[in-house]
């Protein structure tokens, strides 16, 4: 028995993981990040059970390399997202925690 | 509050998420998918609270393209994982339902 | 001894390639598909050599999957690329020509 | 008009292109390392005009999380590639300059 609460955790999950195999390597500049954030949060969107999504790329992070860009890499996330099963919603998050992108479930209700 | 149950059930959404983004479109034939299965489940072995994996990708799915190969694709995965978080196991799979390359928890203990 | 025209030549390949193996699998849909064609437009104008990119995906290939949405394929790509070597620029494209997607330099000058 | 010699520059920037986009992110050890290349030299020698690939990855750089594994990295790749279009084979590289994950082509002959 896979309670609805058990299968929101369960969909966040698949959403953190997924998106941050999808977009790691993608080049990225401070000057377009704020599209990239908006892309994998409209991306995210369109999948099952999310209700809500928000990203952004640690700006800190991006040091140009010798052509000017830099690329998306797992520490740069800070990602918020909601899914929602039945009654239940979920929250869960990516953050950098200094040594590893973490994922992690905040709550439920 | 969060149980060790749910996080053993959101740790295997992470990794069916991560691995299914992580290699499709990678380059396969009939003949390479066996190492390709075993570098996959190699590679999710190495993540945390992964205590079990199976890797299956469907050859009848891998038609040549006119050069000889094909490319990993969703509707290809069937794959079984374990995850477990304190003293609890989960059980959850990937497996192509006709229409849809499905993520599901099977079971936990 | 390599030519600036072998060079331009080889950096548009190289983008071609990159391209189309960072976005296979991102989740998309008929509403989101111009909001992808225009990342992908951005992320690789920010790579070297690149003075012109426009990316098409062929809407007609994005049939919603049971939870209402699709994913990049390789079939829906139709790329227009230009790279700039010195005083050399060279036209390349990737193209569907029906059984696979075909990347091919067009013309240099 | 496209010689040979510039369509063989131009698949070899494909691969170099693909092998980045498609593997970084994955997750790797020193003790999985080898299997990693080998997965990737196996994979791209699928694709058309591909006659040698060498695949090494820097294991210095696998500096372990606090989960013990590591992923792969554009700065870890020493890539050879060999491709043949008509009588022209050329060689080109991917290799870290220290700063930033190069490509190059090395010779045509």
């Amino acid at each position: 028995m896979i309670t609805d609460r058990e299968r929101a955790v369960f969909e966040a999950g698949i959403k953190l993981g997924a998106l941050y195999h999808q977009w790691v390597g993608t080049p990225v500049s401070r000057e377009t990040a704020e599209m990239i954030e908006h892309a994998i949060e409209e991306s995210v969107s369109l999948q099952p059970f999310v209700t809500g999504i928000t990203v952004h790329l640690d700006r800190s992070m991006m040091d140009p390399n010798p052509f000017g860009y830099s690329e998306v890499k797992g520490a740069m996330f800070s990602v918020g997202i909601e899914t929602r099963v039945g009654d239940v919603r979920c929250r869960a998050a990516l953050e950098f925690d200094g040594r590893y992108p973490l994922m992690k479930v905040m709550e439920c209700d």
